[in-house]
């Protein structure tokens, strides 16, 4: 690390998504620019930060603690009954998640999966939650109420192997009659078909209706 | 129209898809670049266009009517036996249509619509070969060859809206047995959760599988 | 050469700057959709190009050849007994020259030097039109009405090793007293500090006034 | 201020240069997955930022205040006595110097002014560093070094704006003696004559040599 304090913050803020060392030189900047009153009030927010926000212990999103629902360390979504406990939607990362809850169309429960798994990487299920996966599923079956595990990723070759890495993993269970389906595929809001690839137009020759 | 030959020129190229006002210009020095011959190459390719390729009278595709299999002013795709009549597919244009063709997961045959229309439009029938559809169904339907009809149009308002059009103006054979099927909607090569919208999210709810 | 028109047409149109295969196809079809008569006036216009526009013989750009103020291959801006003779500006090619003469800060004569050369081109002088070059300023200086020579070429390597063999070529002429001058370097409209390369600050700061 | 920590630290984030609400918020899903030690880190450079980090009295921009070099308050470039301190360059903002001081082309001194003013501003002056720019120049005519003041400001309708208001505020000295003087305008490092506008090519002409 840098021994110089503006150095080290670019450092810092290169490692943020999608900021260069040059966007990075111009947020210290920007701080200088603010008063010491800004920065303190941001430095407080910053150590607050992971004690006000914690991961759920059952789905793994970051939630806020917020101490009036708190109930052994589950978040908002996983404690709130009148979700579908029948649905189990399994999503990369809290802002897949984000995007599916406010789009208002699925009322099921939710596991953040951590990642997706390239094709080449040597030990991918290191990588993911997979027994956190297991200690859900086998626990909501235990409980009766688990009927479906929705795979919600990202449709790429990475998001595809990760898909197959949790087909073999829930197998035994499938096996047993859980359901396992996957976000079906087709044509997307926006989509033209001229520019379309060839997998867009065969899922939604398939999935016509 | 503007009475010096550079910028009638420009003009023609302006209306060209996707040209604006200065690539026209370069355009037109790149053809006073290009020696005589070559311009006269492009004429001749010019003129011979509207010879060498008509609009097939049963899809409305654009082809060239190379004299060998030539029958009756039908394109090679619908004078091809093998391919599968039992299907049709309607398509907005030539692009789209190309597309599909390319990605070889459809055998059956084609229908160019035209067009889409806006929601707004005053006087919609007029804007698409809907009475050509009509008649091409009617044959189909009198060689007891077809079963079902696919609309594939783009997934934006006017696409939605010309879907709407199809069904009242198909809905005579649809009662009477046809099937009418619309490309399936989901999520598409490269779809990232985090950027879907609520209706693609919606669409790759309901068709998971 | 493809033997089908509308591949020979797409071939034709790729060649058109800045073009890619797509959009060529896109033109093809543009025209499929455009009447016989746009055609055929297209097609007129094109044949006439040639005729219609010719290359001055004195600096070498393309001008509509209006019979009126012909006289002897010279354009109407060489032609033009109103414009400053004792300036002679050389450019790279038509757009640039178009883009200076509607700033209209330059009243004196051009030249069309027809390309700028890499660094490591072989036979550089074979590019250029250096022996028409030599020719004009002879005649122009014979006439006794040139006094200065400005280099207006693209700030680039190209442009500036061209700017190099420029000097060189017109070398006998500057050593018995013809000026010979660079546009000026510095800061252009919408420079911003920030973003500046150390080329550009140094010679803004020579250039300061 | 919203009272939850996550949207609180969105609308810090959000009024970082360039970052829109979506990224904002990614940027906190980042320091959530980043470790309790990373953050402890950041708050402590951001802590020591202000401290570490002040302005110049001199010149105005923002230096390490390493207490080697430390003399009452004014940073390594004023304090460098091998600069020429005839030369007084006025600068917009940190990076701009930033960026003139790395192109190694200027050896003078500086004076961050802390804004540019758009035409319709009431009051131009109270966002500038006027008062400031004034005793700078005073203290420096007093001590016998300061020879020429270059304003260096980006080129656009607020430069231009804020260097005639520089001229009229400088006029008492100007009067006397004391040279003021405007980077050069002309052709910028990748500059193309093709796109350049009327303003640029008049002043490359005008500064041709």
């Amino acid at each position: 690390m840098p021994d110089n304090i503006v150095d080290r913050l670019v450092e810092i803020f290169r490692r943020f998504p999608g900021i260069g060392p040059r966007q990075a030189r111009r947020f210290v900047y920007h701080l200088l620019h603010e008063g010491r009153g800004s920065i303190d009030r941001f430095v407080a927010d910053l150590r607050a930060l992971h004690t006000a926000v914690t991961q759920c212990e059952q789905c793994f999103r970051f939630y806020s603690a917020n101490t009036n629902y708190r109930s052994g360390h589950t978040c908002d979504l996983c404690s709130d009954s009148s979700r579908d406990n029948s649905l189990l939607m399994i999503v990369e990362k809290d802002a897949d998640l984000e995007a599916i809850r406010q789009s208002g169309t699925y009322q099921g429960s939710f596991f953040v999966l951590g990642g997706l798994i390239p094709i080449l990487e040597k030990d991918p299920r290191s990588k993911l939650r997979l027994p956190e996966l297991n200690a859900t599923i086998t626990k909501r079956l235990s409980e009766k109420s688990l009927v479906e595990v929705i795979v919600a990723l990202a449709v790429n070759p990475e998001g595809d192997h990760t898909i197959e890495i949790l087909k073999q993993t829930l197998e035994p269970w499938t096996k047993k009659g859980l359901r396992l389906t996957v976000l079906g595929r087709g044509l997307s809001t926006g989509t033209e078909l001229e520019y379309s690839d060839a997998d867009t137009i065969k899922n939604a020759l398939e999935n016509r209706s």
